[in-house]
């Protein structure tokens, strides 16, 4: 059989040059049409496969498969997931052979190819997964040291635990949407030091964290804990999050237990799922970890994805500015160590749980993944081509995030993550 | 229609004194027996009262149910729940009446009589709502007190924040289980002060927390938030909440993100959910809140509920002890607050939502809700009947909370939430 990742492989479907999903990409998602219903669908140029139609056309035969698959025609990836390892290779397997210049099987085939190909601008995404945890991790050195050098101590900024262990938190699962949906301006509580009491009303401290979520294809049952050798099989695939953030609640309420409502008014993740087997060509090591981790989180060879990371801001009418450059690879705890570490007590892992990075910042300032650090805390406001300044995200501002792998001519991308701001509710 | 919570009602079926489940209680529960798969049911003294087989026999007819009620027979109250307010109060109505010493549809019944009444020892209970997500509160001032003077400064033991917010974090889903779910010991992370690095292995520090959860029974849109007057209404019913916490791991890891693994290994839930029409005979108001919260959390009347609870302890085959006596009603946020404010940046709530009140410490020293605050980090050990000492929970032990409303000779009980300790997994 041939590797789907091989660079050479061409598809009868034109894709454009640049395009996020080539036939080496192959990513999966959830979409809708009125005439459909809910379809399971992968990624291929401009269009969409509907993989329950390709099933209903016969070309998922011989393939360990239900004979209906019902798992086609969810409103989530779940359950086609929880179907197995060797189920989702063997149908990006299939996939990739009926897309392949030289198969005619549904080339050939017009009304299949009619019905199982449709424009992705013709169908509405929806959220991918049905997310059974959240977690959000804190994974970026960069990030954790930006943030602690205007929090708390500029000499100190990284907290002592930081580096032993992948410091994480639950999150709100119900608020987490799909890319395109508007965000309202969360109102909430916040206070400035020099206030003798809080207020209530629309946060003015609104804010965007670039970040990359893994999906959980395999579970765990409660008490058992996952090797680190063996966290990788653990992964289905990797998706754009942007994990908003309202800073002024954040920062009033956070001690002791953490982030709350300042995280939780919304949460957005693109609509394609990239599996990590699409992504193997793009490994690479990642920083050097010193201390060393404890043995149970020391991991040697390529566990660090080099995916480049953009974030675009477009005020109401106006163009987009990129705003930060950033890359999946500056992660200093890997995926396979958050995975290991959160199962480490017994905490068992369900299909469908996302696990998101934690912004993701590099060294120099334009690769900063959020305002809070781009504008360093506001103190250096970002001037956009029509003039305006932000210190944080204005009301009818879109924010658009892009990830994409590339090397030898070969890209294999995620679209993108967008979502407007709303002016705050009415109080 | 009789009122279900007037304590004069009787029922035809033997309730034993100071049963927890008289005919004023009727709270919902999930069961399974290998003859009949998973239905829904209604605790009645020493009984279940089998929802489906009492729909199958047409004792539901004339509620606005579906013909066939697969509600009944799911794996959680979640469906059952979605359907809404009026039919929770009209199935409670109707088995209320049925019940009823003076009523003969059931009782003469004898084919449907031996059908929809089993033991409860004959039945397993299951886990009564599959959380679509959960929320751990703060909510005990005297808890929050404690726990500030031990780990900050005895002179400012209350952060800031603590009486503006109703301060909580989101917690783990996957790991909550039924009462009589076995937990393990969690390995982790751990430091002294005074160590130079941390090592991994068994928690030396495990310990309960004595914790009330609310069920929600009405969600909300992203975007809406819950004006404090309708809060209650968002509430189905109430459970008791053993938030099993590992100090050591929770101590070392929480800044600053809040608490993670040492939390996250397992928490219990009882699998009664007693609905808050069977509470409101025992409604007082809360503690007097000073300052005064924001408007938005401002409320008048009687919104804390009078339930005693207890933790008792029990190694392995010893007798139990009762360690803690608090009452939920020493809440300094009510359950109201807790919501309006979850809600109050536009989260949306979802049926099923757990929000745990967090541990429910009274004033004197044999009210605190955990080991921590009863043997006051440990220099204080209590001392068990067979001269055993405990600073923290060792495994073997069991940890039973109950928690009971008593007035006027009328009780409605919670049942209990049981987890027995077993040791770490081998490294």
């Amino acid at each position: 059989m041939a590797n789907p990742n091989n660079p050479a492989l061409r598809s009868w479907i034109d894709i454009p040059p640049h395009s996020d999903f080539p036939i080496q990409n192959l990513p999966f998602g959830v979409f809708t049409t009125e005439e459909r219903g809910t379809r399971v669908g992968v990624a291929i140029g401009e269009y969409v496969l509907d993989l329950y139609a390709v099933s209903q056309f016969g070309f998922f035969r011989g393939l360990d498969l239900p004979t209906e698959p019902k798992v086609f025609r969810r409103r989530s990836l779940n359950s086609f997931i929880r179907l197995g390892r060797p189920v989702w290779r063997a149908v990006r397997q299939r996939v990739s052979e009926l897309l392949r210049h030289d198969n005619p099987e549904l080339r050939d085939h017009e009304e299949a190819m009619r019905t199982c190909l449709i424009r992705q601008r013709d169908v509405q995404m929806l959220r991918p997964v049905k997310p059974q945890n959240y977690t959000d991790f804190y994974s970026s050195i960069e990030h954790a040291t930006n943030v602690g050098i205007m929090f708390r101590d500029p000499a100190n900024a990284l907290l002592p635990n930081w580096k032993w262990i992948p410091i994480g938190y639950h999150g709100r699962i119900s608020s987490i949407v799909v890319s395109g949906t508007d965000i309202r301006r969360p109102n909430g509580q916040r206070k400035a030091p020099d206030a003798a009491v809080p207020t209530f009303g629309p946060s003015q401290q609104l804010d965007f964290e670039l970040e990359v979520a893994f999906v959980v294809g395999q579970g765990t049952k409660l008490g058992d804990t996952v090797p680190i050798g063996q966290a990788e099989d653990h992964i289905f695939g990797l998706a754009l999050f942007n994990d908003w953030s309202a800073r002024d609640l954040q920062s009033w309420e956070y001690v002791p237990l953490g982030p709350f409502l300042g995280k939780n008014f919304g949460s957005s993740i693109s609509p394609w799922v990239v599996t990590l087997d699409a992504l193997e060509p793009f490994r690479v090591a990642g920083p050097a970890q010193d201390p060393a981790p404890l043995p149970y989180l020391h991991q040697t060879g390529q566990h660090n994805l080099d995916i480049n990371l953009e974030v675009c801001l477009a005020p109401a009418g106006g163009p987009e500015t990129t705003i930060c450059r950033s890359n999946f690879k500056y992660m200093y705890w890997s995926m396979a160590q958050q995975l290991t570490h959160h199962a480490s007590n017994g905490c068992n892992l369900e299909v469908g749980d996302l696990y998101a990075s934690g912004t993701i910042s590099g060294q120099s300032p334009d690769s900063f993944g959020s305002m809070l650090e781009l504008t360093w805390r506001g103190t250096k406001p970002l001037t956009l081509p029509d003039g305006s300044q932000r210190k944080f995200i204005q009301d009818g501002d879109a924010v658009i995030m892009r990830g994409y792998c590339e090397r030898n001519g070969l890209r294999i991308g995620f679209g993108e993550v967008r979502g407007t701001v709303l002016p705050a509710s009415e109080l």
